[in-house]
């Protein structure tokens, strides 16, 4: 036992070799730290096995999204029949929206539960990566924790790829704990975002470990853009609402932990905190940190971010890399059953900042279906925080594809957040606050603040018409014409009126 | 100050003088314990007003439904502005549907976060109903929790209403608990539905008590109606599902506490629970309890309820009263807070039962809205336990009208619990288990189990239609006929085709 690695060492062919061709396979990676070879030399075995004229299929669950040395490589084998629970690869997206995979598109805090409550098809095979293995099967995870400690504990077998590109100082960032099933639940003890109430490794029966390969491959860079104009307008109305918050007494003066999404509004909203002095002692309590992050530590404005992934470009990992002493005590990287779980984003009072894809006048939310039916990369863990957060701010430049779309239309296509959950919208234009306001308010706040002005016209026409049609007056819908908007656009290819010749 | 209640005692007129015709007022009440005397007064006050041709307007709150002597008497003055979080009487609902009153349509559990964060316009009054108030102004309250305690901290200015139709016996069926604000949150120590954590009383300044009346009235009786033959069949997919699970290893042999909604079908499945030889020793962990509680208690399967109110008929509360001190180990009586709260829901596992107004085929459900306008009741608890259980079940009667309505549409005309959140839906006809499927496989599952066949071909159309022209196969909408269904039945009285002459 003591040499468990050099016993088990072995090349991602001879691991493929052993992978069947019909199995669920479920693997690390939260944006980040998912295997990088063993996927590609299973793709291979698959193509042969299919020219062979062997049926293949497999299910693949991961944690988030992942690298297309994961997903788009299994994807492109045409062999990926279920998909769980979030992707943003171009190969499985289009697949998903061909109708040829099965996506389940599920809140990130729910996944641990299918998984142990037993509803899901079994996990065969775990594939992870790490930065060691001890010969106890301590696991000690790279750069995501994700769902990676909740599929090594359920696998029949596991296997695991030993990322040297990583430094070992990696060991030390996870705080690894899992809940007990009810009904044995118990509280789960975490009141500040640095709290730690577990251990920094995954514990695994070393039997179960069927082999490790050895690589040194760096994540698919998350490269990131300098915000634009318009991303830093909505950031700029984010900041100066929570400080009117805070001079209302609404949030307290050391503010509250901050959770925000990934992408390129997400980032411009750390970036300007850094930059402004109004802010001090920034806490993050997150799914996923980027390298924005690095502004608010050199602004020494970061007190601890809690996280279930580091999302860094090559830089960002680069610096990490050099740092990685320093910053363990900045950073704890937690499985999403507790980084997303809704028992401490309630209790600690999250300000949660997320990503629309569109809004409708009465606040409900679309993260994932274009034109109702295209899926786009998933919800994520956009739900489980804005449900539960302290206040749900939703973010959304007001029009797309050069104003021919507009985010604001008058009922989204696809409801992910309902205008029960949904409380602050902001595009470029200003920020609408939806707290205590009845859908009719909320429809007047929505247009006069946050719609593009092209369209807010068409937006007053259609409440003023549900206001005189529609069977109730409280959420005045004309069902008439609810989604004119999107069969206009899929028709003429914009979401504005054609000029015609009637009067 | 010993004699606290002497010294305040005056009569429902006396406090409607003090009462100003502006001001927001909170109330007690969640579905029973709401006062009865003083608001007929003040609605007598308001209409003299309004006849001298003053303006008046005044904001309710409550914790849930209430009844006539209440929300009845108070819209009919038309001068309510702003009602939340939650009603069910005809004149508030008619008012809320014309356009007239605000009504804020809240997750019972986000209530007094609203409250505690300074979110909605401040309390001025709280008027509540009690067995009892002590000289330090320990307020024992009668039949339900709701949001009482919140109100009571809040509030400028407290009225009681002192009820005698009520025990004294009735002390000690609270547990009244609030947790800390963040920063200072705390986990909740709820590990078990019978779990005590605060004090049988709501402690008040005795000094903001300005005056005190008392009653002897009932609450508007809740009839209970014996289970048609359709809430049985519902009822009996629900327990052989339950049953079906145990047996899969998905739900622990001694069960899980269930969440049973208001109403007929939720009283169905308790009274079959009762009758059901395959069950015993059942817990609730819920925010209401009916009549059909007493069928559980003489199986003897009741071990323990935990609930916000005790919603009986007044036979039930007449049984309530006869055996108070029997029944005292059998109930608690929690804050909204508590009782909704998703960190306990969570952490124990709830299986969560409520009705549906309409379902989609891709499992979207609403629970408030007719026609995409018209507010019903309002989404109450169903949120708060749907997002977190366990298992969450949503049922609903495949037809209304006689069969021009069917509860089962292309897509829903609101959104109050999305694809995401929803796993079992169940009709007269069958059990749809919507966990670990596609959307489009959803679709199949619940047109086959669950609709009414008359529908079934209509929507099997849909579903074609959606996956030949729908631009995404994952969730295949076809937004050109969305809500033909709603429309037909908006002109013609049925959803059903009716026959043209067109080929």
């Amino acid at each position: 036992m003591l040499n468990l690695i050099q016993s088990r060492l072995m090349s991602a062919e001879d691991v493929a070799e052993r992978l069947p061709t019909r199995c669920t396979i479920a693997t690390s990676g939260f944006t980040t730290g998912y295997p990088k070879v063993i996927p590609g030399a299973y793709a291979r075995k698959l193509h042969e096995a299919q020219e062979r004229g062997e049926e293949c299929g497999f299910n693949l669950y991961t944690g988030a999204s992942t690298g297309d040395e994961l997903d788009g490589v299994l994807a492109r084998t045409n062999a990926m029949k279920k998909r769980l629970p979030f992707q943003s690869t171009p190969d499985v997206r289009d697949r998903i929206n061909r109708g040829e995979i099965e996506f389940l598109d599920i809140h990130l805090s729910h996944v641990p539960r299918y998984i142990e409550h037993n509803i899901l098809d079994p996990i065969d095979i775990a594939i992870v990566e790490a930065v060691d293995v001890t010969p106890e099967g301590r696991i000690y995870l790279t750069t995501s924790s994700g769902m990676t400690p909740t599929y090594i504990k359920y696998a029949k077998e596991v296997y695991i790829e030993l990322n040297r590109h990583h430094p070992m100082g990696l060991k030390g960032y996870h705080d690894v704990f899992l809940p007990q099933l009810p009904p044995e639940g118990r509280p789960i003890h975490i009141t500040h975002t640095d709290d730690r109430i577990g251990v920094s490794y995954v514990a695994c029966n070393p039997t179960k470990i069927k082999g490790i390969v050895e690589t040194n491959l760096p994540d698919a860079g998350h490269e990131f853009k300098s915000p634009d104009s318009v991303c830093t307008r909505i950031a700029e109305f984010v900041l100066d609402f929570i400080l009117f918050e805070i001079s209302k007494g609404r949030i307290p003066a050391q503010y509250l932990p901050f959770q925000s999404g990934v992408g390129n509004i997400a980032n411009a909203v750390l970036a300007c905190l850094a930059q402004d002095d109004r802010f001090h002692e920034i806490e993050m309590y997150t799914e996923v940190v980027q390298d924005s992050i690095f502004d608010l530590l050199d602004a020494d404005k970061l007190r601890f971010a809690s996280t279930s992934a580091l999302t860094f470009s090559s830089e960002g990992t680069a610096r990490l890399h050099r740092e990685i002493d320093e910053l363990r005590a900045k950073f704890v990287i937690r499985p999403q059953e507790i980084s997303n779980n809704p028992e401490v984003i309630r209790r600690m009072g999250i300000i949660s900042m997320n990503t629309a894809l569109e809004v409708d006048i009465f606040g409900n939310v679309n993260s994932t279906h274009v034109l109702g039916s295209k899926m786009m990369n998933g919800i994520g863990g956009s739900g489980d925080f804005a449900r539960n957060a302290y206040i749900s701010i939703f973010m959304s430049p007001s029009v797309a594809k050069r104003g021919d779309i507009s985010a604001f239309v008058p009922m989204v296509s696809h409801v992910d957040h309902n205008e029960h959950s949904t409380q602050i919208i902001v595009s470029e234009y200003g920020l609408a606050d939806l707290r205590g306001l009845s859908p009719k308010r909320r429809a007047q706040e929505i247009i006069e603040k946050c719609a593009h002005p092209d369209y807010r016209d068409m937006l007053r026409d259609y409440l003023d018409t549900g206001l005189r049609h529609a069977p109730g007056k409280h959420t005045p819908h004309d069902l008439r014409h609810t989604f004119d908007w999107h069969l206009r656009f899929l028709e003429t290819g914009s979401m504005k009126y054609t000029p015609t010749t009637e009067a």
